[in-house]
Parts: structure tokens; sequence; C-alpha cells
């Protein structure tokens, strides 16, 4: 297609890379971008194991639609930045490398240009991507978005869902053909939670307002930190014991062994900060930051547990943006579902776990087959030690720290 | 029984009420206090309706035992003003009006002077209470006072537990033969969720450390208030959605009709506080009450739902003196029950609602006949207004201001 040959022209003399096919989940704070990037030589720059067996850019498939092999590559913005997200899209001409409704493989009039996009920004910023790029926004819709991301990462990308607890992370084969149902619980500004029980049949069966916006919201407001990321690094030197109403607090330092609650139990989050004796400048952030995450995190596992109690459903999926791969995070969110399930139920995690919308809206380019992009197979071919996984996948885009998490794939009918 | 006499004759001047038999409840954040006034004069102080059909003070019962027609009455301090506590009750003698370990009605040695008490600063303070009033505390578990309370409020209580929707409070008339099983959620510092399903059978199902103190001391982080109740009415007048992201927010104006989120619905709980351009000055402390308030009354409502769904429970009634009788906080759990449950189950209230513990303390006296004391029937002969009901309960008993709420009835075996 004309419009697609023109990319390799308007090639980003910056990122030297063969961009097409880019897909936006435009939430409450942050914008995820997916992308999938042909392989030319600027895109192996990350280790031997990308070069992958097929060496050639292009070759013919199966159905002999022609075939381009590439990765998938992941961004994040803020939101309320979403200026630095259009400035990097025109830089990198990458609405150019997208779709169009034309259906014939002629080149589609410039105001049919569209990217796939899906979270309620979609709607919100529709008409700045017109305005500012010339760019239509395919709205698709958030929760089947989220699911069709979950189940393409829990069928076909090895290694991606783990456990964690006590610090250890332990990845779980996932059998494609044992997967439903599942419960997904999507920790975005506020929390998703979506019974699954095969492609496209899924209920968003509860949710939670307090989620990653109410720990990011709360937190700044409580410590000044500037970001996300401060205020969950913080967190690590905290001791959340300083903040919270133990049981052990209440009873004189004893357990309340009769309903199984020991002296170490939270009993009222910030219910120490009750005190008359200390203002909020008598806290350390850090502990203040611990507090809030682990309140955040506990809520979000017990409501989890509930809902899949509810549904009889043993497996629960934990993403989403708020995660991030923390190990406080995780683990808080481990204990609550193993202790309100007396160890019957298991909190997972998915490596890609901020990306799911983005990627479910990237796949109905398939779905609708208006380019005839058909992602057929995807799969990754580089290995990611586990515990550099969790940091890697959050490439700062502006940086072009592309390098891992990013996932090998075929695309087929570009 | 000597010490009793005592009492007569060490009356507070200030109060001059005859009282006798005290319970306590000490929890993370106040102490509740039950304490039985016998009718003289000063008693009837609050209108014609408490002049009962029995003006004798004392008469005999069925079963020839002594009786007694008096008032309960209920008071509360914070628990950090323990030594307030201490005072009232060195300055009322109350602890002499109480029960002794004797059983043969003969007066007690002073070192056996004890009061009924649970929560767990019946723990954390025997000492205290040894040491400043030699009195000893006798325990009573926190879960089984709490249930006691609360069946013999909604047992023995005329227009006790109501519903409260749309500014709306409806008193609900309790079959006392059809009352189990229910759902008791208590909001005190933290919140206990307990299935009840007869007189002392009871399990403790659930909880969350979201409660009253995290209200509370979150509260006083972010707003500076210098009490609860201060805070509390902050809550009127403000406007959660400066501070939350609600789905319009998200969505650009818009609902997400699809699964059922109104463009009001809050998305994310202090969502819009991670603004760049706002500090915690820039913020309404009236806007952030009322966020908090909201945040903690819908993740309790929710959580109680859930738990009430997964034991087939119709019948939630919420208690604990989070709640103290304010519209804004039992319409949002009134709502958040009646949201999630699809109109299936109904959140209920009840007049007493802070004093459950203290009141099943105060009953334990029955239970174990230590003086004979025998709680056979307790009715109102008040009506209180429903409009009133709600604050008059609260009275500070530093102003003996124990008008309303109290409970007019009848001991036997004093």
């Amino acid at each position: 297609m004309d419009h697609l040959a023109d990319v390799s022209n308007l090639r980003s003399s910056q990122s030297q890379t063969q961009i097409s096919h880019l897909a936006l989940d435009i939430g409450g704070s942050l914008i995820k971008l997916v992308y999938f990037c042909r392989y030319d030589d600027s895109c192996r720059d990350d280790g031997d194991e990308l070069r992958s067996q097929n060496d050639s850019l292009c070759s013919k498939s199966d159905n002999s639609q022609p075939v381009l092999e590439g990765r998938l590559h992941f961004a994040k913005f803020e939101t309320s930045k979403i200026n630095d997200c259009l400035d990097f899209l025109r830089s990198m001409k990458l609405w150019l490398g997208v779709n169009s409704g034309s259906h014939d493989g002629t080149a589609p009039p410039s105001d049919k240009i569209f990217m796939k996009a899906t979270g309620g920004g979609a709607y919100k910023f529709a008409d700045l991507f017109k305005e500012k790029l010339g760019v239509s926004l395919d709205k698709e819709d958030e929760m089947e978005c989220l699911v069709t991301g979950a189940n393409f990462l829990l069928k076909a990308v090895h290694q991606e869902a783990f456990t964690y607890l006590d610090g250890q992370k332990e990845f779980v084969q996932i059998d494609p053909n044992d997967l439903y149902p599942y419960l997904l619980v999507n920790i975005g500004s506020g929390v998703s939670m979506i019974k699954v029980d095969g492609d496209g049949k899924f209920e968003r069966v509860s949710g939670t307002s307090l989620g990653g916006g109410t720990f990011w919201g709360l937190g700044r407001l409580l410590t000044k930190c500037k970001n996300f990321d401060e205020l969950l690094e913080l967190s690590h030197q905290g001791n959340n014991r300083i903040v919270d109403m133990l049981v052990g607090d209440i009873y004189g330092g004893t357990d309340y062994a009769k309903i199984g609650l020991s002296s170490t139990t939270i009993a009222s989050s910030f219910g120490k900060a009750i005190s008359d004796s200390k203002e909020l400048e008598d806290y350390q952030p850090e502990d203040v930051s611990r507090s809030l995450l682990r309140m955040i995190s506990n809520n979000i596992g017990q409501i989890s547990y509930l809902n899949a109690l509810r549904f009889g459903l043993k497996r629960i999926f934990f993403a989403g943006f708020f995660i991030r791969g923390h190990a406080y995070t995780m683990d808080t969110i481990s204990v609550a579902v193993n202790f309100w399930s007396k160890g019957e139920a298991k909190a997972m995690f998915l490596r890609h776990e901020g990306f799911l919308g983005a990627l479910g809206a990237f796949m109905s380019y398939e779905k609708q087959c208006l380019d005839g992009l058909m992602v057929h197979k995807m799969q990754q071919k580089f290995p990611i030690s586990a515990s550099s996984a969790g940091d890697n996948i959050y490439c700062s885009l502006n940086s072009n720290s592309d390098e891992n998490g990013s996932i090998e794939c075929t695309v087929y009918g570009t």
C-alpha cells in the first residue's frame, strides 16, 4: 500500500527503524503504545537472540500472504503530558505506518488515516489527534481489548505469567487449552475485574475505585513526590507500622488469635495517624508510601479473591500499570489472595502487565482485516531473565530504550 | 449488697444519679461506655415519656428477685485521652457501682472489684485500670460482645434498625423470630464482618483495614482537622468530583454504558490529584474529606455485599462509631450495597451503632450471673424522632447530656 511505502521514505532518522502498525490505550493516567517494528539492522541492537532464524525481512507465509518479521514494542506516556506523546508520534511519523479505512489496497485519502485506540482517552482525545496529527482514532472497547491482550499474552508468549511469593518469582506454564475460566484484574487508575471464559467471552463482574490513581493521587498529596516511580521507590525503605494501626497496637502487643489475627495484622490502615501529637510533616514519606501501597494492594487482593470465589475461579491474573513489577506490590497482593482464600487461590502476574489494552487494540487490526494484517503467530525468541524482565519492559520511549520486553512476532499481509 | 449501698452514699453530687453496672469497650480509637442508671428524680429530666408506668424505683419481679427500673446510658472517650475516661470514672465513682467477684452477696475485698470490658484495650490498659482505679477489667471476647449487643438491640429495642436511601430514613420492624442469619459489619478503626446465625452463634468471616481509623488518620494528615466530627462535618460541604477521577473524566464527559458505568461513577478515588499543577494546599479540605469518606464507605459497602453474597445473607447491618448517623456515609454505603447487589441486598443501620461491643460486655454480667444481675427485658418507653436520634445518642458524658438515646430497662437482682 502506498502509504506504507511512504513510511520507509519518511523513516525517522532518529530511530532508523521501520515502524508500522500502532495501537494506543489512553487511560486516565497513562497512554500505552504498542507498535510493530520490522526487522532491519538497527532493530537488532540488543543481542544475538534477536537474530531470528528467518533473516529475510519479507517472505511468504503458508497461505502465500506476505510476511513481515519484526517485533512488538511498548511505550508509555503520562496522559497529562499527551503532547509529548503527540510529539513522539509526529517525530516518528508512526501514524503514516498505520492503517486506513481502505479495503481495496489503494492509497487512502489522507483524512481516512486512522489508528486503533482504546481506553477512555480514545473518546476524550479523538479531536486532538485529528487536529494535531490528522489521524482518526478507531475506537475499540476497553474491556474487550484487555481480554484480547491477556488471552494473547497467556497463550502465545513464553514465560509470561508468574507467581510471586516470599520474594520468589516463579514462571507458570499455561496450557492454552486449559486457560479458561480465569479472573483478570486490571489495575490502572481504577481497577476492573473481568471474568474471562474464552476468546471474546467475558464479563466485567466487579471493580474498585481504589487503584493506581489512588496510590499516586494520595501519595502525591501526602509525600510531595514528583512521580509515580519515585513514590514506589520510596516505599522500599518504608515501614508501614509507623502509620498503620496493628492488632498488637490495640491489644497491647498481643494477638487476637481466636479469630486468626496476629499482632502484626493491620487493623486499621493509617490508623496510627489519628494521634494528636504528629502532623503530616512528622511522618517519613517512606512510611506513608509503604502504608498506602499496602492498603491499596491488599484491598485489591481481597476484592479480587471475593470475586474469584463468587464465580469459582481458581486463577487470578493481575495486570495493569499499577504493579510495575514491584516486589512489594506483588507480594502484598499475593499474600492477600493467599490469606483470604486460605491458600485456595493463587495470584499470578504478567510480564507485559501494563499493555493488555494496547495489545488488544493492536490485535483488533486483525479482527477487522482492514488491510489484511494477520497477527498469526507470535513468540518470543529471546529469553528475558526473571530478575530483569520487570524493569526492562518499562522503557522510556523518549530515550528509545526499547531493548527488552519487546516481543518478536510475525505479521502477515502488510 | 454493701458495695452497692455505698454507691448511693458516694453518689456524685454533680450528676445526682444512681449509677450501677458499667461496661467498657476499649477500641483503637474510642472507648465506649454503657452504664445503668436507676431512676430517681434527676434521671427524669428529659420529658414525660420517661415517667414510666412503674414509678417505684424498686419492685419485685415475677420470680421474686428485686427489680430496678432505670436506663442504660452511653458515653464515649477518645482512647488516646484515656485519662479523661479514668477521671470521669473516678469522679462518678462508677466502679464502685459495678461488680465484684463475690457470689454470696457480701461485700467483696476491694482488690476484687471488677468491670466488664471488651476490645483490645481491655488487654492493653488492664494494668492502668488496676493502678489508677484499683479495678480489674474482666475481659470479654470482642466479636462475641458485638454479636450479643447487636442481637439485643435488634430483638429488644423498638425502632433500632433502619434503612437510609435518598435522604430517607425508614425504620425496619425486625421479627425476633426471623432475625438470623445476617451479616454484621462493625466499622470501628478497622472493620469486622461477622456472619451471625443465632445467639452466640457467629463467625468473623471477613474484614478490612480501611475503616474509621483510615478516614480519621488520612483525613487528619490531609486536612489538619482537629477531630473526627469536624472532618465529617467538612465533608457536608465538599464535592468529591474535584478530587476523584470520574468515568466521564477519562471518557471525555461521556459514560461507559456498555459495562454500566455512568459518567459520574468514580473510576479512581483521588485520581484527579495526580495532576502536577496542584498541591495539597490547593485543594479544599471539604472536597478531600468528602472524597475520602466516599472512598471508604463505598469500599466497605462493596466488601460487605460480596461477603453477604458468599453466604447468601440478605440482611446487612452496619454498625460502629464510624457511621455516627451521618447521612452521606449511610447513603454511600446504601448505594454501594444496592449497586453491587443490583438491588438484591439492603444496607441497614442501627441507632445505637457505636455501642454494640459495650452493650455486649454489659450483657455478659448476666451470662456470668456474678451478682445475679438479670437484664430481663428492655424497652424504650420514649420515642425518639428519626431526625434527632442520630445525633442525640452521641452525648458527651462530660456534659452529662444523657437525655436521649439512652434505653429504659429493667434490671433484676441488684
